[in-house]
């Protein structure tokens, strides 16, 4: 039952619950306009503490396909509404006006705090330890839509796997699938913190390989993941020569990949991925853009209670 | 008749054009289904030349859930419509527009000012002085909703009433019903302004006392309006020091009160309400924010005429 | 066919693609309830890197008139949106979201160079160099409306005509019609640039003059453009006291001029028409703003293909 429940943490909700929604979102992507009614009369505040016009689009945009309407702010400063007023006062508040509230903060866990105050579904739209649970249901809707299931999988995960919590969700997510095997590609400096390998990986005794150069590991992935790896990153400056082209999906790299690869990027991208790519039908960055909205609009949808 | 006028003063209605937007609020908190299409085709702008998050939500969330859309700009930067353009040009052009205006202004006076160039309808969302007429509708229909009538009641009013316009206001309006009093409850240095007691309380023979210990009272009174009292308004620390608890309402000093007594409060709150208060039936001032919601739908559908 | 064009120069329609426009603009404004509708589950983003809140809210009232709705930022430092991405990716990911896009940019071109990439129609509204087809579209519906045609007028275009771009476009788009002259009313120091003579005016052998003094020649104008001559444009005072009055149209000016003579105004204006002159039947300029709206609506839906 998700309705009235919050979305704070990637794995808030069981494979069952998550599947519920996948299901719901991929309905609404066949037929758009039979639910375009569905949110009729709900409204949905966006509370964003820190700007993030990609996220909040997507929330709005959701909303206002479904029918229903949103209020909100988008910059730290339009924030009055806690002026020196408690958070918890700050969401009844808010809470007395819309029906669910999208917020995101520079606070880690600030969204878990305040949901035991909120009398509306709270969903995490990142928190300042970059928690971003709907970006988590976007990869995973994709991959689902993009592979037909998520079973028997191996992915891999390019660039920056120490810093990049939307790899580390994205890990923790499939890692309760059937027969996923993860392959890790990253510089030294930037590799998977110790505790997704014992906690997740070897505690459910799942597959995964660690590798520094993308262009040895394409030839066996079913999906790709992508990430930026920042220079500011690298201990020397002679590793960050060296191995910076390896994390650049570029045409070449590209033709090694099995035919029926799918590219995964969270976007924003800055060169990680050469835009030649953009056209081949196995980059689904794009396509991926278009289902965080979709899931978005099945999210709200169970958490109100509509369906 | 209440189609096409403005609302700049809290007094600017009867007490007979109040009650007809009163009923009406609560018509709508009885039915909101049948009225979330009332204002269909209709648009609010919400001209914020001061942030007023909590505020401007109201009105917009008001509007929505009358099936109305909202344009508008919340932060005084934004503001980009006056530059070098005389308030009363804005004004005709947003009223192009939008059917209603809501407007915020840090000027004491700028919506009546503007309201003779408006060909729609303007509603004051607060000016510098604090005039802010629809907070004084909210605390009406929370004391007719809690209490079922204006009439009879002992009304407390407490902490800083020498600069909070609210309970002017407040006392303004209520002043204006049958057999009302009112405890003032207040330090030496925020006591009620003067002209306060003669023109209104005075002029009409309303009985007050003026006291200035909440828990010498507390047990006499029907409704408790309380307000933020600012350290800096004191003139000596020892007289700050000596009554600062006698300004914040907890468990303690509630339990002196009668058994219906309603507490209101027009937030944001600081620590002038102990928060182990808010569970308590008699705290009523989550429940007003509600209903400014609701006296705003109502307002705004009668200036438009649709009702 | 409009149907998923984009309008990023005032002249990127021929004049029957306009004529269709403004004849369905008519339409609207003829029966505006007939089309509360027509854009209904169809969004709006508003993406402004430059604030203009009177553009953004004709746009986005126009959006909300056709039932629509609109997802958008008002302020540079919101757009964070482009943080580190390239704006192409930026266009692919809001087209991904909204069904339409209005973009104001402070980059000359901006807007031609994403529509390349844009899933979605773009329309500029407003670049650096103030190329602004909307405002031109908005000054056309206004003279069509005002006098039933746009043939055999004498047009006034009065002020800054060397910097203001509007008047430029202006002059290109009305030299497409016949019978049309103009007269351009400026100081020495800011008469339109000669190219506009050259390959516009004289190309077409379009009829002309140039003088210093509107009181000179309003007498024979059908229609008199207002513009704003800024101080700091004169290279000299004196010349700036000696003809600053000119520029300046107040009743006793428009006493000289024809009986149908009708005033536009792109505003906002600050003090070069007279308030005194606002209340007169050949002031369209309030009328004009109105149109702004409309021509929006009818614009947007053609675009989108929904009629």
């Amino acid at each position: 039952m998700l309705k009235g429940r919050h979305l704070i943490d990637p794995l808030d909700f069981s494979v069952e619950e998550l599947d519920e929604i996948f299901s719901f979102a991929e309905e609404i992507i066949a037929e758009p306009k039979r639910y375009s009614s569905l949110c009729n009369g709900k409204i949905l505040a966006t509370l964003f503490y820190e700007p993030s016009t990609r996220t909040r689009f997507s929330f709005e945009a959701a909303m206002l396909r479904l029918g229903g309407n949103v209020i909100g702010f988008s910059e730290p400063n339009s924030s009055s509404v806690s002026k020196g007023e408690s958070i918890p006062d700050t969401i009844r508040t808010v809470g007395s006006y819309a029906d669910i509230i999208a917020m995101r903060h520079p606070k880690e866990g600030a969204q878990k705090y305040v949901s035991h105050y909120s009398p509306v579904p709270i969903i995490n739209a990142g928190d300042g330890g970059h928690q971003h649970p709907t970006q988590t249901l976007t990869d995973l809707l994709t991959i689902r839509k993009e592979k037909g299931s998520f079973d028997n999988l191996i992915i891999g995960i390019c660039g920056d796997l120490k810093f990049g919590r939307t790899t580390h969700s994205l890990i923790k997510a499939m890692s309760r699938y059937k027969n996923v095997s993860f392959v890790l590609i990253s510089p030294q400096e930037l590799k998977i913190p110790d505790y997704i390998k014992t906690e997740i990986l070897d505690s459910k005794c799942i597959k995964y390989l660690e590798v520094e150069k993308l262009e040895d590991v394409i030839g066996d992935l079913d999906i790709l993941y992508m990430t930026r790896v920042q220079r500011e990153r690298f201990f020397n400056e002679a590793d960050y020569i060296r191995l910076k082209d390896s994390y650049i999906l570029d045409k070449k790299k590209l033709d090694l990949s099995k035919k029926d690869l799918k590219v995964l990027h969270p976007l924003p991208r800055v060169n990680e991925i050469s835009i030649e790519v953009d056209d081949d039908p196995k980059a689904c960055y794009f396509r991926q853009v278009k289902n965080g909205m979709f899931v978005r609009m099945a999210l709200m949808a169970k958490l109100l209670g509509v369906v």
